[in-house]
């Protein structure tokens, strides 16, 4: 097995493809994490929630991370990790046009954006549900894949690899891609 | 769809059939997240890696958020997140019973640890392969389930709650792990 980085092509061009991540912030030395849906377009993840610990923490202290991931098995994975700022997008005039978008793209997928906007009953009392739009700016992004059919021991990023080599990185990412998208 | 809390009982329950999950960590004010594989044991969850930015980043912060789930589909999912602190293994004499522990639990399930332990090529150099065994102390634990399939609303937590109200929580949870397990 061998662990291979991506290149920022391949993160982008897999990143249109995945929609559940996790979401981390942190408050003071304290991460957070949780899982989230979301919707890539234009450098930024859109995605949508309720006000709850995560907006919180993020409205506070804005640098983000976001993985994303499609795990296989220990041998056979891409996963994508963004260092990113949160951008909330506030039902205000000049932020209509991304609401706009960050709607559409969200409706692409029926229902998946529901876990944002549906009951929670804890400790007996149900969660006040307001909705907040947001985004997540890209301003770090680094892929990798594992595979159990290596490739020559070569780096795709690297002016010492040649064409051969950069297409067949290509070829096996793109198998990959196949294989962990058609199920 | 309904979102509910799960007991202490029932994460822990879970926690044990679970092995993949996300770590976050923070440096400063940037939370970083990775995927990661672990068996929990004792009040902690026990790992292995190789040196790099995730375990320079825990040496220096402890404290760490750990992400696990199974999701289905957007209706049909369990998450537990757990606050923790990074307690590292180091191959001294005073930690061999963790040490042993660390190594029986990861050996359980085969092949599943190399992807802390492989050859990584990163801008043409190989990556030196420093192992390090490490656990985290649960601090916290938290988990919630969506179904689709709703029950009365009621929290299990709740001194309210009859007991029957829990026993169907129960048989709930228990429904959607042997779906979720038996993928």
């Amino acid at each position: 097995m061998l662990i291979q980085e991506l290149t920022k092509e391949d993160n982008l061009n897999l990143l249109a493809h995945m929609h559940l991540g996790r979401l981390g912030c942190a408050q003071g030395p304290q991460p957070y994490v949780v899982p989230f849906y979301f919707a890539y377009a234009d450098n930024h993840l859109y995605s949508f929630a309720t006000i709850g610990q995560k907006i919180e923490w993020m409205r506070a202290n804005p640098l983000v991370c976001v993985e994303t991931d499609r795990i296989v098995n220990s041998e056979e994975w891409v996963s994508i990790i963004i260092f990113g700022r949160y951008e909330e997008l506030p039902d205000e005039p000049k932020w209509k046009a991304e609401r706009g978008l960050a709607y559409r793209l969200l409706q692409q997928k029926a229902n998946w954006w529901e876990p944002g906007y549906t009951k929670t009953i804890a400790h007996g009392t149900e969660r006040t549900l307001v909705p907040v739009y947001f985004r997540i700016r890209i301003v770090e992004i680094s892929g990798h894949h594992g595979a159990s059919d290596s490739p020559p021991l070569n780096d795709a990023n690297s002016p010492a690899v040649e064409p051969a080599n950069r297409q067949s990185i290509h070829d096996i990412l793109e198998a990959l891609r196949n294989r962990l998208f058609s199920k």
